[in-house]
Formats: structure tokens, C-alpha cells, sequence
């Protein structure tokens, strides 16, 4: 496939067009790096939604860059009898892709709580990315425990608590999957392929109803049968070697 | 007004329910810091759409903290005759409100549009928040001259070549206030209340269609008013004498 440079929304053609394919699209393609990251919950979406969807991944990042919406992925490349609308931006994807496969739930009360459980895991995720992952090493113990210790604690305490408000049955609103127990999901999943993994990972344990969450959509019967596939554990491996030295990666790909 | 301890998110009442009063308010509060920061988007919208609504502020927030879904705000309570709604998190409240008042664009497309600009810019309030405001003082020159050069530069130029495409009109999308202009305004009447503002206002200005963006969100008749108000002109004083130093703010309300 041809990627197409996309520095430029579309804005010739009518939106109402555009929205159209959107609305009806019969295939997808999400561009990221591949890692999990913040590419991941898109791709849980499209699994367990069924979509006929593949990766794509950046052959030479620092020239695709300037061809990007806001110099960043994911990107979503929406087709329709090969017309295509490209979107950007991990959260309006996600947002996008859940309405489209019926994951936000079934009204606008539950909308605002899936957006809600949502954004504050988000939240939380970025607050290890930037105080963890790629703060510098000798500031890395303290910043990790601290994150332990507070962001994390209390973000656990407050999700575990809105679990079991909803009868702790594996899932964050009613009774279905959505878009708040995929990206939860996607966010222990990233965590557990980190080097600060184990120890993060046993804060969760010892909230089962959030412990629940990740065991229903991983097991999912979509979800399992994409977890297995090479194209999920390639993502993995990738990761797990990514974050042993993310520096040292990205430094790797910008020479390549 | 007595407020109610919302650790826990309504689940007794049926969705369909919160989920009317939710779409046909009569009117708002929103719950904040008296600072502008991650408030202000929602009560720009709320004062844009002509709603009835007020402010609310912690009285102790070290107690009320945990009297709130995820120990953050803002929080917003929507109210119908006497019922009550609480919806937390600012991008969350601030999807619905813009949903409520018709600032989310036209069709699927041109919300995916708004979407990916709003998150395009909290992205960048956020890096600035964690790398210069909430940075060690020493750190903090260096932080700033790389947040200038490397990624408030790049989304400065990415946007203005976005609103250069949108015909340089003032506006992200169509020809109509949307949540995206709100936001990117938001963000900079925070930036300029900052001590950092002169400088990063600087690079702004050399940027016209973004410029034109908060001229025109700034001078509609009904956000004008608002700016023109006490209410406004307080939250004003209060984030310039919050973020002068914002760890002795932080400190000065702990100790209350």
C-alpha cells in the first residue's frame, strides 16, 4: 500500500462524504510503530469488533513525520469501495472506532462514564510513560516509586471501588465489553511488557475486580484468538525490547 | 449548595434515566479549583452556549478529594428539576457540554476533526504542565527551551497549517464555533497567565490564523461578556497568582 502524505486533513471533498465512509467503512488500517503503546486499544477494538484491519508501520519515521496531521501515530486510515478518510490522534480514533462497533455503550449517561473510566486511565498511563519510562535513569527508582505510592494507589483504589459498584463482573458499565475495559486492558498489557512490569502488576493483583477486567476482554473470544495470533506476539516481543532501553531505541530508529 | 459525596457514580438510578436529564439540563455547575487551567474549557462553553450555570469550589480539598469518582476535577453536576447528574473528568465534561451546545461539528467527520485538534492541544498543555510548571526550578529554563523549540514549535505550525486550510476564518472547522477553537483559546489564555506567557504568546503571534482563533473565540458577543465579568476577572488574578509559584499554591491549600 501506498501511504499517502496526510500532513493535510481533507477538506476538499464534502464532509458529509467523508463522514459517510466513516459511518460505513468496510475496512481499516491503524499506522503506528510496532509496539503496543498507544497504538494497542485501536487494535483490541478492531479484533473484537470483527474488522477486516491491518498495521501498518512507518518505514522511515523521520521523513513520514512532516507527512502526519500533528507529527504523530496513530493514524486510521478509513476505506470505503477505495475512497479513504484518514483520522488522527489515539483518543479520537478509539472514540471513533468504539461508536462504530457498538462499545459505548447505550446511551449518553454511560458514554460519559466509558469516557470518564476512559480519560483517567489515560491519565494515569501518561503520568508513568512521562515520570517513568523516559525520565532519566538515575531520577527512574524514585520517580517509579512515587508513582507506586501515589498516582497509581489511588488511580487503582478509585477503578477497583467503580468494579465493584458494578457487581464486579469483569467489566466497568453493564454487562457488555466497551471501549473503558479494552483501554484498561491495553494499559496492563503495556505495563506487564515494561521492566517495571512484576512489581506494577502485583498492585493489580490484589484488586481482583480490575484483575476481572483484564481476564474478560483478554479472554474475549475475538481477543483470544488475536492475542495467539503472530501478528499480536510480534507486537509484544517488540515491546518487551523497546522499554529494556527506550532511549536507546528511539536513538536506533532515528539512525536507521 | 450542599455537595454530595460522589466517590461512587450513580448506579441505582436506571442510565436511560441520568441519561435524559443529562440531554435535556436546565442547568450546570462546575466543580474546580478557582484557577482557569483544566476548568476553563467547559465554563468557556457553558458561557458561549448562554447555559445557566455556576462555579463551585473545594472548601477542603484535602477531605473532598476523596469524595470524587477518581480524586480529580473538574467535576460537572447537570441538574433537571431538582435531579442531579455528576459526570468527572475535563475531557469527558467537556465532550458533552460542546455535544449539548452543538460545537462538535456537523457529521462523524468533522467530530473525528474536532476531536483530534482538542487532543492535539490538551497533549500539549499537558507536556507543558509536567515538563516546565510542575518542574524541579532548576530544571525548569532548560524544560522551557525545549518545550519552545521542539514541541510547542511543531504544533504551532501544525495547526496553523490546519486553520490556513480551514481559509484562515478563525475557525478549526466550517465556519462555526466548535469545541476545538474553545480549547486551543483556553489553552492560550492559560499560557499567557503563566510567567512563561510573554515569551511562548511571542511565537504565537507570529502565527496568524491561530492568532485569529482566539481573537474571534475572545470577542464573540457572549464569551466577551463573560470575560468582561468579576467571575472571569477573578479566575484571572487567581491563576496569575497561583502559578508564580505553584508549589507554594499547592503547599499554601494542603495547609488549610
Amino acid at each position: 500500500m501506498v501511504l499517502s502524505n496526510c500532513a493535510h486533513f481533507d477538506r476538499e471533498t464534502p464532509s458529509s462524504e467523508l463522514s459517510e465512509i466513516m459511518t460505513s467503512a468496510d475496512s481499516y488500517c491503524l499506522k503506528y510503530f510496532p509496539i503496543e503503546g498507544l497504538g494497542q486499544t485501536s487494535r483490541d477494538i478492531l479484533a473484537a469488533g470483527g474488522a477486516k484491519w491491518e498495521n501498518l508501520f512507518p518505514e522511515n519515521w523521520a521523513t513520514e513525520k512532516d507527512q502526519t496531521p500533528f507529527g504523530c501515530m496513530p493514524l486510521l486510515y478509513i476505506n470505503k469501495n477505495g475512497k479513504e478518510v484518514v483520522i488522527s490522534e489515539s483518543a479520537a480514533i478509539d472514540f471513533y472506532l468504539a461508536k462504530q462497533f457498538g462499545m459505548l455503550g447505550s446511551n449518553q449517561y454511560e458514554e460519559a462514564l466509558i469516557g470518564a473510566f476512559y480519560t483517567s486511565t489515560s491519565s494515569v498511563m501518561i503520568t508513568f510513560v512521562s515520570q517513568v519510562t523516559w525520565n532519566q535513569s538515575e531520577a527512574k527508582k524514585a520517580s517509579l516509586e512515587t508513582f507506586k505510592e501515589r498516582s497509581f494507589k489511588y488511580w487503582v483504589k478509585a477503578h477497583e471501588r467503580h468494579l465493584i459498584d458494578n457487581g464486579s463482573n469483569g467489566h466497568y458499565v453493564g454487562n457488555e465489553l466497551t471501549l473503558a475495559d479494552i483501554r484498561t486492558t491495553a494499559f496492563f498489557n503495556h505495563l506487564s511488557h515494561q521492566p517495571e512490569g512484576p512489581e506494577l502488576m502485583e498492585i493489580v493483583k490484589a484488586a481482583p475486580a480490575l484483575w476481572k477486567v483484564m481476564e474478560t476482554v483478554n479472554n474475549h473470544p475475538k481477543l483470544a484468538k488475536y492475542r495467539a495470533s503472530e501478528d499480536y506476539k510480534t507486537l509484544v516481543e517488540n515491546t518487551i525490547g523497546f522499554y529494556k532501553d527506550p532511549f536507546a531505541a528511539v536513538a536506533a530508529m532515528a539512525a536507521k
